[in-house]
């Protein structure tokens, strides 16, 4: 019998597979420990690239409410900040996360679309935030959307609950690609192998320095940014990415 | 004769209507009174819904150079302090605010259609931030604008003062649909019925919450977004509408 | 001979024009250097407009490895804040500041058109941060370009490295128009004449508190932004702008 979160070591991607399918994907307190287990696991390996997908009708449709329904206050308080945890690591860790998205990503699902570094959607993806049009709002799915997509934009996703189309989660840039569904694993490891060339450690050091100097004022954001070039500038993989150059041969990544 | 502010019931929503054509419905210091007036009253209604229109030739001008040009520093700041009122309210109020935007909404008028939650722009509505090409930049209209559109674009509008078409609005995200000018009621009101389905007190501190997570760097959103979500598990709203959904029935809001 | 770095005062227009073909333009000391003294030189004069832009194969290809390859970690530094100086002396400076995109502008290249108020692109332009797919990640060229495009756009252009094409920059916003290259300059001068209409002084004071009031919470920018525009509403371009709408006549700006 499969287990229900597949972590398979794919060459220099880890592919990680919600395969809850009778439960929608949803992420119930168990679920998420599984991801987030597996992301920490996942970090701290040479891996390259994760991508994350689901198996079954949907993406994955959020918080399962059958666990959500008879928590306290401070059981809710935990398994949202489990949650966010999760999205929090997706963000932190050294490799190019991808969200493969077939179907319907709605609630914490498309927060964690938006939380990915990159996403590509099949045809048949849709995004939706529905607690607007329910009992419980989608207070922190809409944090990392709102950072993804133009305010008038979340708003609408936000107070109306409908589903945005791949198409028009293109436009919006809240994914990178729109393929037909029967390319969805080409589209994502094609990008995924654009993503993950060159040095690691400088990529790994660039994603957590971008994530770092986002929706700060511009100078703050040079402080962190800058101090963090110069660092980069005397490590390895950058003398060798110049010396490469300089010397018109390609370069050898020894991180 | 009719208010030159029109405030009618109508169901759910509460119709806002400027009424000043002959002033190209400036937000005049009377005017934003009023207007201010009956967003306040509305807010403390169980109203679900705002629509903000204009009647005349234009959405709104913005503010009366009649009423700015003899006044003091003093005098001009408590206009725009004012003025600023009248956005943050609209922000501020439990209720869904849309803005029914016919023709030229410019400088405040503009900025009040960024303010509102959500906006419909008929074929013949325009935006500009007009200051730029005069002797007063539009300062206060740029805050609102500038967080609906990406910074190359409010630029543009800032520097040049020049019409953005309506399809170029919808394109930038500064509104959520574009209609023939026929259609423009029928369009809000499908866009309010959808934006106020679900529980009233759920979507009210959803709304303020999204607002108050906006533009603050991620781990400081999810701070406040994680708090107001485990807070509402606990309503009577989230609590119903978990059950319904789990029952497989209808929910039936009490708030 | 000419100089490396062109800088004509035509008309109202300062043309700062980078003319190190066969260095493509790269950013070494001595180029940012020029260009940071012409920036600075123009900012003091009555120039209302700065073009920016370059001669030869690409527009530029950001920083000089030759020129970065030796440095310790403080001359690094030294070489980042200069040009980081550069990025801030085009927002600070009182003129607007469009970039003239023909060809490549890549890294630092790229993070110069993104610090430019405006943008025009020629079809030949393409837009890279190149560094994640090398060993020096582009830290500091993201900030500007995150500020103007979406965070899952940004994270495709830094992860990476690939060029993007001036149609999608345009789309994303990251330039404000796009041109036949033979069109260039034509639509460089059109955009220069409407974004130079009106005040100077109110325009400068314009331009600076909408860089100060971005990427910051609502109600904070308004504090910046009212201040400021109340103080504006008492200077001699807003009082002859407004007596001139009022007695309907054109505005004869002193300032």
């Amino acid at each position: 019998m499969p287990q229900p979160l597949g972590v398979v070591r794919d060459g220099d991607v880890v592919r990680i597979t919600m395969r809850r399918p009778e439960r929608r994907n949803a992420l119930s307190e168990d679920h998420l420990r599984e991801l987030l287990d597996a992301l920490r696991a996942t970090a701290g390996t040479d891996a390259a690239g994760v991508v994350i997908g689901g198996e079954g009708p949907v993406f994955s449709a959020g918080h399962d409410f059958a666990d959500v329904a008879a928590r306290d206050l401070d059981g809710v308080r935990d398994l949202l900040r489990l949650c966010t945890d999760v999205m929090q690591q997706v963000q932190a860790m050294p490799q190019v996360v991808i969200a493969r998205v077939h179907a319907l990503a709605t609630a914490a699902g498309c927060q964690l679309v938006a939380s990915c570094d990159l996403a590509v959607a099949g045809e048949s993806a849709g995004f939706a935030l529905p607690g607007g049009k329910g009992g419980w709002f989608c207070h922190t799915p809409a944090v990392p959307v709102a950072r993804a997509i133009g305010r008038k934009r979340l708003m609408e996703m936000a107070l109306t609950g409908d589903v945005v189309d791949a198409a028009t989660a293109l436009d919006w840039g809240l994914v990178n690609r729109l393929v037909p569904d029967a390319d969805l694993d080409a589209a994502v490891d094609a990008l995924m192998a654009r993503a993950t060339r060159g040095a690691r450690a400088s990529k790994a050091r660039g994603k957590q320095v971008l994530y770092a100097q986002l929706d700060r004022p511009e100078e703050e954001a040079y402080d962190v940014a800058l101090a963090a070039m110069a660092d980069a500038s005397q490590t390895p993989s950058a003398r060798e990415g110049m010396a490469a150059f300089l010397e018109k041969r390609p370069a050898v990544w020894a991180d």
